[in-house]
């Protein structure tokens, strides 16, 4: 039985001898799989891996691969033997088509004729196939036959595990048997997934019925990967990998997915085969621009000559950013066995090899030196330096979706995947489409705009984007929005704003101020909540009440510029949601039950307006407003809250009621009301606007963060149009004075555009519950309940893609410059999840695409953790 | 004598018969043109307009074009006459090829056997052809013999000036000469530019030498553009123009340059033959996502049907948001004239053309509405909306290098070129080159790391963009690094750094903090310069003199934190540079001449340390801290000043002198220098950092807008280690506090990275003085001294990229609120210069890689507007 390979380069095609005998070792029947979780990435950087791409089909990609085995196996040093690992991970046109016998086959051809200093064990696999690419191996006439010395199974699923195999040992020049197996070399070729029709693989594998999802491939490919590591790492093992990809760059892999965007997960460092003919500048360069726009590192270039020194404009455009290599041309003489091409050759694949070896080198020295060039240099904000060891850095390699890829050191040196469970600090939304889109988006914005200044000027993006705040977040109310930077310089816009609307409806008018502008006869302050946090800068810090953040030692200037009312808190302990009373609020002939909440939602039901809580806490307001207002000369000049939950300010969620409430009396007094959305907007909280979570609208309202789906900084801050008009008049003295070089610019209002689309498209956004505009639950309800009832835990709050727990802890434990939660964190991010606590609060963030089973993962994994957790402490049972 | 045309689509050529006789109108030599000046770009809006782009060679962009003119010269509607002009640029392979001829040739034989309802003028013109294309032409033996019945002239310049030109009628169904030639259709063609060598464009052009350069082939497309034109936007007349690139999106163009950077600064909306081969997918993405990259609209894509339905993976990865359109598979027989295949395609073309028409006009549509919406929804800062009427509003389609493309309705509705002379507020640095690169990098960043939170990790572009930073702008005294998102940020965290510093420096530590922290026993303020700006939080405006900014109807919260000096300033009048002392620094015994300096450079020599302002400095400077020590619980925490140039305070020059002795005085009394750089810094004085200007070093240092060369907003305070070290300790509270969630993140490090090596690479920017670390003059001498010695003009500075006027003007019409330059701006508006003042203060800025040509020619036109200005203004002759 003869398993066919070509080169896969119509339309010449070489049909090539077998050179040693093909071995069926396993061919046994499954049923088809159910789709598999999607797997953890990890792969070792004891050894190169790389992906060889090309621009187009048919250039020769094969060829590269079977070229670098060579040269790697035959390259002088030394005293280590050495392992070539060729991939193929999707194959079409099997088994007439078969890249990897290619490989195997040249490198044998070639070593026949030129002998290597080492011998080498060569092999080819073929591990799966579809059915009507095994039965085009089998021979029609032999279908379901007998082949080597075992019988076929029964066909039932999509794949066939087939166990082909074939291999030879090559005698070397230096070395023979008798020198022992210790320095004998080693190829091997493996196809992971065989189709028979040579065509694109979401074709094959759709008319072949024998799909293979993404995930699984991942897997699979990720084990073969790890193949080249079975010596762990051995240092007398010189060891290379390839993973060659089928057609072009941005070819459709066996799901459908482009494999650009398929085997992004890994980001393996690339080498792309471009194309030396007329034309091929073109297709090179774009297909050099398809993988960077996915964040992949390319080392290299390399093409068949034509004789159209394509090389020259190539290279500059490459500005000699990355080498670029130029093969002999290939013979077009079906009968050539290449071997004179790949002796020819072997100048520059040895080259080639030499950079890919240093590039691989060169990489895995500046991961290593990373740390501690970061200690030297970096400072980082919220961040004690003195407790940072270069151990502790996290070097961080890329990021896919919701997931950070970075360099573990431990064991074995890897690239591991960890979940980013800070949403990177609160701004994260995109899965890895969504990344991908934004790359394009942003590109392609760049390329149109740059930068564009804003004010008197309007620009596509800009408007967009403010339309689709109106229709958003600020439906109802919001008819204006005014661009910044950040979620600080949104909240010092809205105070500004606030501030002159209440002058106004004081009637103070900007004329008089002229007059007197000197003279600062109103003291203003502002409503505010403890434990509320509104941004570093002083506008934004003056609006919450002292904390950690508003030392004298972190900012002298800082006063306090407000009333700070001590909000009703909720949270879960024990399965049941409980209110929480501050010691300001008196309450009486109160039962116990009123307290307690069997579903978060009850929470939120504005029936409870009509609740005992309801008076109570408009007494409480009355009573704090009026208290203020016997105070001369001061004010209240706005009312400023995070709306449900309190973000810096420890994961608290605030009693919703008692927001509304006070909502209402300020609007009733005519005190302008800012909502900072800045943490809880755009789906944080399972909904557009926490403010619909509020059932009430505030004058202004701040957002940033996610608006962007955590790409770039951008912020606004909408206003009604009675609160613009209070700038509107006669005199440029009289409009908002406040603004940025970067207001509005394009860049970010393109990625807002896109991402607010994004995450309320339920085609997109599997979460989104259709016609709801609501997130379906995340976080599994019965491990929430086991968490808030975990000893450890104090109390838990979830809410749309926010679950936060509170350790218990005491004196120095508790607050903001607790380092208790350090040694569970280490363990959490040994298992793949990122974290970075508020002191003794943990909280698990993830996107509003996030699925609830990734969710689920972590949370198991955290509970397990505090069980550890607990038992070292020895912590006390909840007490309710 | 016979001009061949076949179909550019080898391996099937086709060759044609002549339909109508061919006319040679005017062929003279000419000598090579001097490389002109970039054009103005403009193109009318009153047609739609379309360049034609192809995911490689050979995919039929000729056939589509051909398609479209049979589509829309046939097409129902009715009344009106219409005008098809299709354009070729560039053509090699000449005569064999000319692509011109083959739409000339296809529509004339379509239109024979299907005849047109109107009568159609058919044409075809070559315009410009190399020698040897020529020689071809004419035939070997032929050589410079007589053609038609002009003679050939002899041949001098790298072109030929040819004038071939062919034409045919063709008679309509409904339409006979007897009703009028006012319903007769045209169908003009026309190749631009011709090589003989069937190659890539760059490659023929050089071996036939014959280059042109892209400036000249810009212009001469515009006017070939502007041809479809001529009747003046005639209502009665409906025309469409296409655009035929060569090759691939990113195939060379005759100068080297690749087509889509070529074309991008006229961005035409764009359809792309995508190829529906084996590997077509990937091409095609790929293409598709390397014009996207430059900000071209990609409206359609169009392919020839292979069977392998590459549609529906395109359409998946389109998300339908551009329409596919699939054409029969075409004959692939030599001796078929298409006239078939067109008619079976006729369905196609027509939906396609239908497409490209409404989106033109939802283009066109979009551009007039966003005016208004505009001014209904945005609230621009700095803005008095009462002042802006639509009619005022800029409609920025995009931005190519220095240059903004608005839209304009005066007279001919176009989209023109306007020189953005705010560049984009003080944030621009690229050419349209780096402009292509940032979008690119910044594609690869967000592909790569999307956002990545930034305490304790890091990642390669923060490192990077650390390292740069602190071996360029904070060389010889940096060794920190503090991200944050803009200039006002970074003030506010250098303000906290700088308080932090003086309070250990003078004892106070944090153990005797945490003590006391509620008490504020000692009232830090800064020492600053009246008409410095610092940004618009409240911590940064604290910092800042009283100003308009600053009143209590922007910021009720604003009280002045600061001791504010009096600074000496420097200006251009009349040809010289002027010393202006402030009233409270006292002179005696000065001569009129020392207030004088023939050069600039003479005001920044250190030798001025010795003379006598220094002194008179340096004592009055004393006597003010001295007075301020004398207040009870009041220290100076901290010095900062804009160094050399206060930019928003209206773009004074402080001299440096001056500032030097500030630095040194403060320095003397250990009092933290902090040095603001958010608009001196990297290039915008001429030099990367202005602390180079002043001869001396800070402790602390800002840096923004032009960091990222202006694409993103990203900020960093860079900080000595001593200032660093104040904030190390054993506890988090000791930290430094402050930080943003996009702190440091990838895509502005990244685009940091970037702009910051381009600006100090000679190869990369043409303004760089090698080794000088200096940019050369940007303003022509002899154009400034001009300038300073207008009559309208009170003062002049220009420094690096900056070139500030002040007009004359009293009371009201100085100062910030001013609007006395209203009419003028418009005016230079007008003349293609995007200027917006600040009060009666005007300036033209440029990036770091601004030819001087191109400021030369701004400056020329402000000038001649200021002419006609002071004309009308009738402003006195300057008294110095």
């Amino acid at each position: 039985m003869l398993l066919l390979a070509t080169l896969s380069r119509p339309p010449v095609r070489r049909r090539l001898l077998p050179i040693c005998l093909l071995h069926h070792r396993n061919i046994h029947a499954q049923p088809p799989p159910a789709p598999p979780p999607p797997p953890t990435i990890e792969y070792p950087l004891s050894h190169p891996i790389y992906a060889i791409w090309a621009a187009n089909t048919s250039l020769g990609k094969t060829l590269v691969s079977a070229g670098l085995s060579i040269a790697f196996l035959n390259s002088s040093c030394s005293s280590k033997s050495k392992k070539f690992v060729y991939l193929k991970p999707v194959q079409t046109g099997f088994p007439e088509d078969s890249d990897s016998r290619f490989v195997y086959c040249k490198f044998s051809q070639f070593s026949l004729q030129n002998r290597p200093k080492l011998s080498v064990f060569a092999s080819n696999h073929v591990i799966n196939t579809s059915f009507p690419a095994l039965k085009a191996l089998l021979g029609e006439d032999s279908k379901y036959g007998s082949f080597g010395s075992e019988k076929v199974g029964h066909f039932g699923g999509a794949f066939e595990n087939l166990g082909w195999y074939e291999e030879t040992k090559l005698e070397g020049a230096e070395n023979d048997e008798a020198k022992g197996v210790g320095l004998c070399s080693e190829l091997i070729c493996k196809t992971i997934y065989g189709w028979k029709e040579p065509i694109s693989p979401h074709l094959a594998s759709e008319r072949e019925g024998a799909r293979v999802e993404d995930s699984e491939l991942l897997e699979v490919l990720m084990r073969g990967v790890q193949s080249g590591d079975e010596e762990g790492g051995d240092r007398n093992v010189d060891v290379m990998c390839v993973i060659e990809t089928a057609g072009g760059v941005a070819s459709p892999g066996p799901s459908g997915t482009l494999q650009c965007d398929l085997y992004r997960p890994l980001r393996l460092p690339a080498i792309l085969v471009g194309d030396g003919r007329l034309g091929g500048i073109s297709g090179t360069i774009s297909a050099y621009e398809s993988l960077k726009l996915r964040g992949y590192d390319v080392v290299a270039i390399v093409f068949e000559d034509h004789g159209l020194t394509n090389e020259v404009p190539l290279s500059s455009y490459l500005q000699n950013r990355i080498p670029l290599f130029v093969l002999p041309p290939v013979p077009q003489d079906m009968s050539n066995d290449l071997v004179e091409w790949f002796e020819k050759s072997q100048t520059v694949f040895s080259s080639l090899k030499d950079v890919m070896l240093s590039a691989f080198l060169r990489r895995v020295r500046k991961l290593h030196h990373m740390r501690k060039k970061a200690c030297d240099i970096l400072w980082w904000p919220f961040t004690q330096h003195e407790f940072v060891s270069e151990g502790n850095v996290t070097v961080i390699d890329s990021r896919c979706g919701e997931n950070f890829a970075v360099h573990k050191t431990s064991n074995l040196e890897t690239i591991t995947q960890q979940f980013d469970a800070c949403a990177s600090w609160w701004t994260q939304g995109p899965d890895a489409n969504l990344q991908i889109e934004l790359a394009r988006i942003v590109g392609y914005t760049i390329g149109r705009y740059g930068h564009v200044m804003f004010p008197e000027n309007v620009y596509e993006p800009v408007l967009e984007c403010a339309e689709l705040l109106l229709e958003g977040v600020g439906k109802g109310w919001a008819s204006r929005t005014y661009f910044s930077d950040n979620g600080s310089t949104a909240v010092e816009i809205a105070l500004k704003m606030a501030f002159r609307k209440f002058l106004l409806d004081r009637g103070i008018h900007f004329d008089q101020l002229k007059v007197n502008a000197s003279e600062r006869y109103i003291n203003l302050k502002v409503l505010a909540l403890k434990g509320s946090y509104h941004g570093d800068t002083l506008g934004a810090m003056e609006a919450q009440a002292p904390s950690p953040y508003t030392g004298v030692y972190q900012q002298p200037w800082y006063s306090g510029r407000g009333i700070f009312l001590d909000p009703p808190t909720v949270f879960l302990c024990n399965g049941i949601w409980k209110l929480q009373l501050p010691k300001k609020i008196q309450v009486e002939n109160v039962k116990m039950d009123d307290f307690c909440f069997n579903l978060r939602d009850e929470i939120f039901q504005e029936t409870r307006d009509a609740s005992l809580f309801a008076s109570i806490y408009s007494s409480y307001i009355s009573k704090e407003l009026s208290h203020v207002n016997s105070i001369p000369y001061t004010d209240i000049g706005a009312l400023i809250i995070e709306p449900v939950i309190h973000g810096a300010g420890g994961m608290e969620m605030i009693d919703p009621l008692f927001q509304r409430i006070l909502v209402k009396e300020c609007q009733s007094r005519n005190i302008p009301v800012i909502f900072d959305e800045v943490f809880t907007g755009f789906w944080r909280l399972g909904v557009e606007s926490a403010a619909k979570l509020l059932c009430c609208q505030p004058d202004i309202s701040c957002f940033a963060k996610l608006m962007t789906g955590g790409v770039v900084p951008l912020a606004v801050t909408l206003a009604s149009e009675a609160v613009f008009e209070a700038f509107v008049g006669e005199s440029k003295l009289k409009a908002l004075l406040h603004g940025h070089s970067y207001s509005a610019h394009a860049i970010g209002c393109s990625a807002a555009v896109q991402s607010i689309k994004w995450f309320k498209n339920s085609q997109r956004n599997v979460n989104l519950i259709p016609g709801a505009d609501l997130l379906r639950e995340l976080w599994d309800t019965e491990l929430v309940h086991q968490l808030s009832s975990h000893p450890a835990v104090k109390r838990v709050v979830t809410i749309g893609t926010l679950c936060a727990l509170e350790l218990r802890a005491e004196g120095c434990n508790a607050g903001y410059a607790s380092l208790y939660a350090t040694s569970l964190l280490k363990k959490i991010r040994e298992d793949g999840i990122y974290t970075r606590p508020l002191g003794n609060v943990i909280y698990l963030m993830c996107g509003p695409c996030t699925s609830p089973q990734v969710c689920s993962q972590i949370m198991n994994k955290l509970i397990r953790r505090l069980d550890e957790f607990s038992e070292v402490k020895n912590v006390g049972a909840c007490q309710p």
